[in-house]
């Protein structure tokens, strides 16, 4: 490992060693962080060759001698901060995953998708140590045998974006800056938000519209779904049913807010979203999370989403027989 | 031709020689109709082996020197009847296909899916000629490689069902009825009603549902949206725009003829809308009539159809790039 960090090392698990995981892990090791990746398909290949990350304007390596890799969470043991960057198709997972790596004051810091896994690890672990982060960022895992056998697994990340973070259910504290300046030492740009919550609806004004037509319209680019004025019609629509849901539970999306949303997407170019990439390659989509969360707590307010309902209807029997 | 029929034999044509044109063309004729066939793909095997039509209790075949077929409209000439049963998406040809089979009183019967071809023939040709019809029916036409040698095409008619008549934007005269009679007397199940556009609507009550999510949920039989609850829910919920849009243009639709219509659908078992057969064989899709012109009546009177309106952008989208 690199020791010419300044930080105090804290000891650090990623959760979940797929795109976002390891990117983070990388660069968070890379550092001087002590950090232990939990790893199960990518094990084998990390431990021979280690792993890769590419950024847009540079690219670095970490060998096996400078990585900590583990298949099972025990063989991490209690950590100071957990990184949950599973997919949330995994949630169930969480008391068997995480449980060895806590001792009392373990910060568990969520990286996930959409809406119900701050209150799902929060009523497994307690609310006082949970917080969220949301990353944007366009970040994808090569397939081993995109990778060389000479450098390991390799992340690609094409935009490094940012992270922001966010406490769950109170405003941010010294506690998650502390944690933050470690990402902003690694060289990630981060951002510490007194509302975690917001945060998340705010995402998901983006990847409703654009994870979920994605894949509707029949497995199309963000270029394609912005270039069909029906299409980009009902983006719009759909962002503000969720603005209505996220208003009905105190929290303000504007307009100006949407629309900006939009004129970022046009000049993206032929972006596949996360949820697209995954139902291509026949893995198991967020649906839950990024369309069904949403939908039943704008029910719960009694916020009219009938596209939000529409949607996620056939999102479900679209990815249910695969 | 089998010349025992006691009716009058006025001389009748049919454009579109699809699934829907020759069985009720082949039906007229066999009852002694003076029917013409206006033909294109199937031209060559019925001239030479004629046509079979299969009904869900008996089978029949009418011999090439039984039929009258024609390639161009011109061949056919003036006609007493014309029923159209051409595909909403070749309507750009009317003109072409349907002036030179008229005279003074040419009555014009469109037997076609969805909402506008009333309102396009009666811009072209005169509203007082104007009829349509409803046909509830299940038939399709076999694939050539499907037909027999000996039998040439063959239309194959699972459910009989009913025609319903009605006159463009007039009650139901005794012109109509004479018509109906024909269809009665082939031994079709004819109805006669004063308001042909409410039966439309009534019509679509069941086609936007079913056959847009049997396409956009992925190419699923309609026992697959009702085995699933929330695409049952969502079929209701379209069901319900489409109702309070005939509504807006006078039409009442009562939520007990909602529940029917899924009650009708539900031990239909796995039962392929005609667009579903339509997309999954890479032919067009009738989306203009069936879910575009009923989403831009239902704006013209400010009634809100947000399913129908995302449906439509992804049907739109789904059937484009083919």
């Amino acid at each position: 490992m690199n020791t010419t960090t300044t930080s105090p090392c804290k000891k650090i698990a990623i959760v979940g060693s797929g795109a976002i995981g390891c990117y983070y892990g990388a660069r968070l090791a890379r550092a001087g962080e002590n950090v232990h990746f939990l790893m199960r398909s990518d094990l084998a290949a990390v431990r021979a060759r280690g792993l890769t990350v590419t950024l847009p304007e540079e690219k670095f390596h970490l060998a096996p001698e400078q990585l900590h890799t583990a298949a099972t969470p025990k063989e991490i043991g209690p950590c100071d901060i957990v990184l949950v960057a599973l997919k949330t198709t995994a949630n169930a997972s969480f008391r068997q995953l995480i449980t060895p790596l806590l001792h009392a004051d373990t910060a568990i810091i969520t990286l996930q998708n959409g809406l119900g896994s701050d209150e799902q690890l929060a009523a497994a672990f307690g609310p006082e140590r949970i917080f969220g982060a949301l990353c944007f960022i366009c970040v994808n895992r090569l397939a081993p045998g995109d990778s060389s056998e000479a450098t390991g697994s390799t992340i690609e990340c094409t935009s490094t974006g940012t992270i922001s973070f966010g406490e769950y259910q109170r405003p941010a504290t010294e506690r998650l800056r502390a944690i933050a300046e470690k990402f902003t030492r690694a060289g990630i740009k981060a951002s510490v938000h007194d509302n975690l919550a917001e945060l998340r609806w705010r995402k998901l004004i983006w990847n409703v519209p654009f994870n979920g037509l994605a894949i509707a319209a029949g497995g199309i680019t963000t270029d394609k779904i912005m270039a069909d004025p029906a299409l980009e019609t009902e983006s719009r629509a759909l962002m503000h049913e969720i603005a209505a849901a996220a208003a009905a539970h105190g929290f303000t999306i504007s307009g100006s807010f949407i629309e900006k949303q939009l004129d970022t997407t046009r000049p993206m170019g032929p972006y596949k979203p996360s949820s697209l990439i995954d139902y291509l390659a026949h893995r198991e989509v967020e649906v839950e999370t990024i369309w069904g969360e949403p939908l039943r707590r704008a029910r719960a307010k009694n916020v009219p989403t009938p596209r939000l309902a529409l949607l996620y209807a056939l999102l479900r029997a679209l990815t249910a027989r695969r």
